[in-house]
């Protein structure tokens, strides 16, 4: 059972409201003596914290996270003593705003309707739990995640904003940070700052495309059937707020391809097995090949706009809403370091778990 | 860990290899004084049973189930008594064929390498333990999973070959069981037919992609954060054989959407709030919504093939491949009650999460 | 894998060190709409609480909790929202003492030379992880279980101190909260306080016998083979520091009798099923008979000793080793109140797993 | 959730009835490349099989154990594959029997009521599922666990009969394959003879305690704080059919003991650090410290005795029942071989777990 876990040997708890004192989690199951800073955690939150363009919600958090437990001074270095891990960001952008408009309503495209459906309850003050929010924790974790595989390399980038493709030629790992956009394509980069600039100024919202690379990964990874690596990283992609699919290598595009065209050819390389091609995307039966593991995913249009929507109330009364205030206009955006801290934390959990059954 | 289990509350376990003594599951934590028979598991069973016509592979396998446990006769009428279900299908088409020429090398596509790379050696008896032969014991399952919620309806289809997408305007359920392409449109159908005959005849293969419905899921099923109802459906049906990309509702398409276009709106309906589109493929923030649950999943086409592909052999030492003998030129076919019987074990697992938790 | 995690569907995660910055809980699972307040956590802390007597370690911790998340207010009510509840307890008497003592020696009885076998490593500061405050984290969550099933009713007794039982025949539940040893027979507590100082003073310890009764268990609640309730109540008590040894009802006293005299006879009393004895201690078959459950378990005495005892270091020289400082000279005293939490824990997971399972 | 699973890493999921079809089990996350036969498997259930002396059940079961999956010859050695092995044993002695007597009695000390009380219904038919019959495929799977670790030496003896304690002035392991008791003590074992004998004419039945004793396991495994091995060990003894309480080493003694004495003292020894005494009965903190381990568990009198006792039947009225028939005097003795195998499944389990963390 894991609502708010993931992973089996390296298990990630996660826990918080967008709103509440604080969010944060707990990494249960890292090795030992693994050096790991605060500072190293706070970079790459602060490559996910809003604010940082106009591109992202305007909400202020620092986004400062403290270790609670689990790393000590060992010489001079902090590393990871083996214990549980705890992470805590407090939440400091918590304004006393009026929520009386959203409190009674349902926000179509949201979880609101579903959660007091469930729950027969929700906390309504910034999506409460369901906020986006809950994924600084995830990064927080990645952030662990990273180390504990030696020569692991995870970078993620914006490869489709609305209908607009980036062009796979331009595709330049150092411009990914270059631009608000995580976009490996300067020139696409480019289109997207007056195309999403539009978007954001109407109130409105726009989907994206995410792809996700880890190459150091070692062939052995992914434990058939029913902890098959890619299955495993489409439940991590998918669990992150807004995703609506998930594709691994070829993805979709393989339905559309003959076994030909398909099937990676091998070749005996210098140094071990080669491929003459990826469209499994690194995973053959649920098994890593040694290739990049590939992934990619869909994100949804931020639910939140200006245009009114119909909806009803929790009288049942039909209504009206429309969410003013501070939003994304491109969730997708935010979801680039997500992307990549959720690969580290399945790549990590099957690193432990093939080391165990394996040795 | 849950290498060959899946699911959490209502769990299947599966065994046994392609061209072993026999295959089978255990379905542990099904609720007691379900009425089911031998026959019920056996029609889904015959389904998805191989040789049925000239586009499935040849493979003449009678797949009888047998229960071994957990059904009793109460006033005669079998009923599950809530202690775990043993299913068993012994295998009778182990052909002595020779294996000499996949022994030593690594099939391109295949999990060949990858089953070597991780355990050191593989049951390479017509793909052992990564033979789509496991996924009888999946629909075996399934038609347990079927009856735990009442009134599901859980139905899936093939939406695509190749690049030849399904007319959604001929969308006929009845027509799905007419044909043998699981598909609801007659007219790409007789298209397929031919089609496909081709690609049979030239030992080659294409993908398919599978969309999957269920129908009667009451709002409240899910349990964020990763135990999402989409996260746990991602994982089920990327852990079938060959599939590559999932995705739920609206999907990929998502992403090219404005928010006005994708939340879908809602209105008050004389049995309850109702829904005025289904982008988010019934689910909201990873709880069902009341609405039909979508999933669609690629599968890329099969790799055996008769055209030769470059690989190496165990030695290290290049060669050729190419795959003679029984194979489906499609696997996305016999997908498809597959994929019917992983929404319904993650539905039938997700009705007792739920419970559990809400009660 | 639940290292650091107790339970399946009420789950609770814990973490921290016992000199670290704090030490806390996420307890993922729970029902939404439970009444609970902070005060009622802090309630069974302050039972808890060392320093209360000379009888408990002279550590000053205030043990103050907060309620981080997961529980909101509602028309003036604070009640669970069905997401995680993360609680905190910040570490405020941590000592700048000096642990070169303890650095580099390996305790006998306590879990020095086997942290360091396993990881490498170990937080030697107040015994890390491994150190009874973390028991502080189990009540807090043990106070929100408590409340998952109405009318249960989870209470605690040292019944024996080193070879010293009380006279049941003396048992009043009031008593418990009279002595400073939670002890039910008011005889024997006035001879521990004697007994227990004296051997204070000497600088030596001893061991206690805990017996946990929950009243209110409805019948059905376990769940046959390997997640019977007696089952899970082993590991929980066993999983407490110190103890040796767990028994359900007549427990080892059982393997002395004969079946005629074990078997507790049944007969239809007015509200139900009755039987006439609980050697069973409310357990058959692994599943709760509707009695009160009972279970007892054994607590070492603290291994922190003033007499010098053998030991090496971890340069692998012998030398010798003795404990200076705050601690209990029976430890079993404060593990009454961490008992209870970890029987309630175990009872709330169980009433949602049955409800999950069965309705 | 793991009703009918035990373990994370080396997981054995159980099922079948007593006089259901067939009963058996799945081992999954075995590693790969371990030597087994089927006749390795079947010696270890000759031990427990029943009807081989006056003082176990007459029922004949020949317990002859199938290999379905998971193991395959490499040239000419039969070793596991890394997939799941699913192991498979026929009843073949359900009699016809007349079970209108239980049927809708409940026998007191059984799990008749408890059944009934939570599923609604029973397999009445030998106990169903709750019949010790169930741990045949314990010791099946123990088998396999035993092969994990290499050098591991599990061995369990029968070490109290009602009162009655052996000498351990006598103990001798070669004693325990040469009297019906598994009895280390040659002069307790002749006293036993008797002593049941008398027990077993009047119909009555005794209690027992089992000790059983791990040697070979390396310092470091378990996994605090709720992944400990002796909390694995508590819940794996208490899984056993009829156990009623389970201890490490000194056990329940522990309570009577100054820290002085219980304290297990250390001194560097030849090959590495020594203790010595083994009152941890191998573990500290959870984790082991490469002495022995040591468990032991308390069985119940089998509750199948002739005597009548008072009951209640389905329909609520007060009633008698005795139990004729075959059965055990002492069902601890038969429990010997189980005790070994959940040791050595508990061990294995743990021993992956430790290098999945560690390496």
């Amino acid at each position: 059972m894991s609502y708010n876990t993931f992973g089996h040997m390296f298990r990630v708890t996660t826990f918080g409201e967008s709103h509440g004192v604080a969010i944060g989690c707990v990494v249960d199951g890292c090795p030992p003596q693994i050096p790991i800073t605060v500072e190293e955690i706070q970079r790459d939150l602060d490559r996910r914290r809003p604010g940082q363009s106009k591109f992202t919600t305007q909400r202020q958090e620092a986004d400062r996270v403290k270790i609670l437990s689990g790393v000590m001074d060992v010489d001079g270095r902090q590393v990871t003593t083996g214990t549980p891990i705890a992470l805590l960001i407090e939440n400091t952008d918590q304004r006393s705003k009026d929520y009386s408009e959203i409190k009674d309503k349902f926000r179509p495209g949201h979880a609101d309707f579903t959660y007091e459906a469930k729950y027969g309850l929700r906390d309504y003050r910034g999506g409460g739990r369901s906020s986006a929010r809950e994924t600084a924790t995830r990064v927080a974790a990645g952030a662990i995640a990273r180390k504990v595989l030696p020569g692991l390399n995870v970078r993620a980038a914006l490869v489709q904003m609305g209908p607009h493709k980036i062009d796979r030629a331009n595709w330049d790992w150092n411009e990914v940070e270059r631009n608000p956009f995580f976009c490996p394509d300067a020139v696409k980069a480019k289109f997207y700052e007056e195309y999403l600039d539009d978007i954001r100024k109407k109130g409105s919202s726009i989907g994206a495309v995410i792809e996700v690379v880890a190459e150091g990964v070692p062939a052995g990874l992914g434990a058939p059937i029913y902890g098959k690596l890619d299955s495993d990283l489409a439940s991590a992609m998918m669990s992150i707020n807004a995703v609506k699919g998930v594709e691994i290598g070829a993805g979709f595009h393989a339905a559309e391809l003959h076994g030909e065209e398909n099937a990676d050819e091998m070749r005996m390389g210098n140094n071990g097995p080669t491929f003459l091609s990826n469209h499994a995307g690194g995973i053959l039966g649920g098994i890593s090949t040694g290739q990049a593991v590939v992934a990619r995913f869909a994100v949804k249009p931020t639910s939140s706009i200006l245009t009114p929507r119909k909806t009803i109330d929790k009288s049942g009364a039909d209504t009206d809403i429309s969410t003013k205030g501070r939003h994304d206009p491109c969730v997708g955006i935010r979801a680039v370091p997500v992307g990549e801290a959720m690969m580290a934390c399945t790549i990590a959990d099957h690193v432990l778990r093939h080391r165990g059954q394996v040795g």
